[in-house]
């Protein structure tokens, strides 16, 4: 087999699915076809079909009985589950759209249905795959900044209109699994959880509500502190409401030196370290050169690397490097945050072990709403 | 009058204490004059008063005894309530560096003896004067950025030698009143106050020692959410542990723009906003012109302004725009950030006034080394 037909589960969403990134970031890569969709919302997935030269399938089951090899599962996120576990049983590989579920019991059922098929499974965790977070993997492993002991990080949007529209599945608690924490917080955990070779041990966290008094809706703006087994304490602040372009921001602050990552500047790193390093310098601060560009040509540049190393995973029978495990730990950490915004204190992931085995994590959700601080400040 | 002649107390700690800069930024004021110092440290204090061709004084009332309008006062955090009732005493004006005092008590004791005594009292709080965050205060209250919400602010140097030395008073609880919370959060608290227009309502902390193990020490690091009565949320980092350049941030996030400062850039504000404003614009940001420089120079700039301001109200007999309350209001938040952390709790201001009220906010001290995370990363 030289390339890998794939089929795409949910491209109605699009323009605002990760579909357009995918198409735009794999276009060149000749082990790569898109060649089928099937979508719930049949008269969007036959235009859409239509638009992208593929073929279209008015039920998820005729899609699978088709010669596709894989899957790029694109629907909301509460329907993850059953999409995978489902094209697991017709045995196709798998690329699914993060967060892996919204629950650790969803997590967990792709993964037995995933591992008993036999077949390849991976969250298009594109952040895992950025050139920019693998240099800063690299420069944290090779101890450019000696230990690191904090870390600061932020991303920010403008999903506004979204959030206040009732029909938008964007930070609805049952269908997107919570707010701009479960949406975004994914990224920033599965990347750090890498990058620092560690898991969470605690977490504290501050929910808002600032744009929208829709009651199915979760919070705009999340407040996260996380302490690491090995004490690191990160900070991290996600936000649906900046109202500005699109803001990413990672500081690493190490022993022996700084790394800073800025996703809109052209050359996104600075590092500041003792050791040598063959690239300019600016001001005390290197700016080693990075396959990189501003929103949104990074996401097509990630989103590329990541879909090339899944199609060369099943065309080499080859564990992908991000594993469901890892991508289930970014989705545990999300869910520690929002039981400690439930209970108000700082809360261990042995607690959330706990609550899964006792009643289930899908019981956070109910305790959401009175979780979240409503403190409206923006315009009506 | 035409001049206001100072007396410095305690200058000794230089060339780690404010004077420097306070040198260096007024040195071609005609209306300041530095003519007498006295300093606990006999040796050091001549040494100094020779070097800067001062008159040197053997005792405190002696040179209060003298000719000098006014005091600066230099000394150890937990000096300066005594030191400043003192000099209040005498009658002469005075202009103290921050924070006020390490206690309410000590902050509401030196009001109440600055204003028996009639004279002018300003705390030195530079970043209240720095031209940077003149132009924040001036666009957030033109509304370019809408209504705020959302706050995140950074603080990070390198102490590591002082945290680590038992004689340096730095991060000492009793001498300095905390470690890096007290010593660079009061910086931020004023400043935010000052440009969101608004007070804090309640806090959150997490207090880590990261590089020693002296008991007599408090944190390192301080990671803090604040929210203020309006409903604006704040994420504040300060850290005595980077090793990398000074460090010093600022994100305002509001309903129609947003506004980020880095004192390290030349140009030290970049600001996104629908209204039109005279500036070069790069990338969708507006860059204001702005009279600064990375560290020091935009410390001689705000300390120039600020000791300007302290000396024209003496000669004019006006009130300083920089309030003993709102300096007060500052070490408020600090304590109150403290509390948190010893209560591991979100904690409200009217928490923190019930202690003062039956207690006193000192013994926060005595339970601030169990409320500290010891999570020794450094290398030794």
């Amino acid at each position: 087999m030289d390339s890998v037909n794939y089929g795409l589960v949910g491209i109605g969403n699009t323009p605002n699915s990760a579909w357009p990134y995918h198409y735009a970031g794999t276009k060149d890569n000749p082990k790569i076809n898109f060649t089928s969709v099937f979508d719930i919302d049949l008269n969007k997935g036959k235009k859409l079909a239509k638009l992208f030269k593929l073929k279209f399938y008015d039920s998820f089951d005729a899609m699978l009985e088709s010669d596709i090899d894989a899957v790029l599962v694109l629907v909301p996120h509460h329907a993850h589950e059953e999409v995978v576990v489902e094209a697991a049983k017709a045995g196709k590989h798998i690329l699914c759209e993060k967060p892996m579920a919204t629950t650790l019991e969803g997590c967990d059922h792709m993964i037995e249905a995933t591992k008993k098929a036999g077949v390849k499974f991976m969250i298009a965790e594109n952040h895992r795959f950025l050139p920019a977070h693998q240099s800063i993997s690299d420069f944290v492993k090779e101890g450019f900044i000696g230990n690191p002991f904090m870390v600061r990080t932020f991303e920010g949007v403008y999903e506004t209109h979204n959030i206040n529209n009732p029909k938008s599945w964007k930070a609805n608690i049952e269908k997107a699994g919570g707010g701009a924490l479960m949406d975004m917080g994914v990224h920033k955990f599965a990347t750090l959880n890498w990058i620092l070779n560690d898991t969470v041990d605690s977490a504290y966290c501050w929910l808002t509500k600032q744009v929208t008094d829709l009651p199915e809706k979760a919070e705009d703006n999340a407040f996260i502190f996380l302490k690491y087994h090995s004490g690191i304490i990160i900070e991290c602040t996600l936000s649906f409401t900046v109202n500005s372009p699109p803001s990413n921001h990672l500081e690493i602050y190490g022993t022996k030196g700084s790394l800073i990552e800025n996703h809109s500047w052209k050359n996104p790193i600075r590092l500041y370290s003792s050791k040598k390093l063959d690239a300019e310098k600016y001001d005390g601060w290197y700016l080693p050169k990075i396959n990189h560009g501003p929103f949104p040509k990074y996401y097509l540049i990630s989103m590329g690397i990541e879909d090339a190393h899944f199609t060369e995973c099943v065309l080499t029978d080859k564990d992908p490097v991000f594993k469901p495990e890892d991508a289930r730990e970014a989705v545990a950490t999300a869910l520690l945050a929002y039981l400690s915004a439930i209970e108000g204190k700082t809360t261990r992931m042995d607690e959330l072990i706990d609550l899964y085995k006792k009643k289930g994590t899908k019981s956070i959700f109910e305790q959401l709403p009175k979780a979240i601080q409503i403190n409206t400040i923006l315009d009506k």
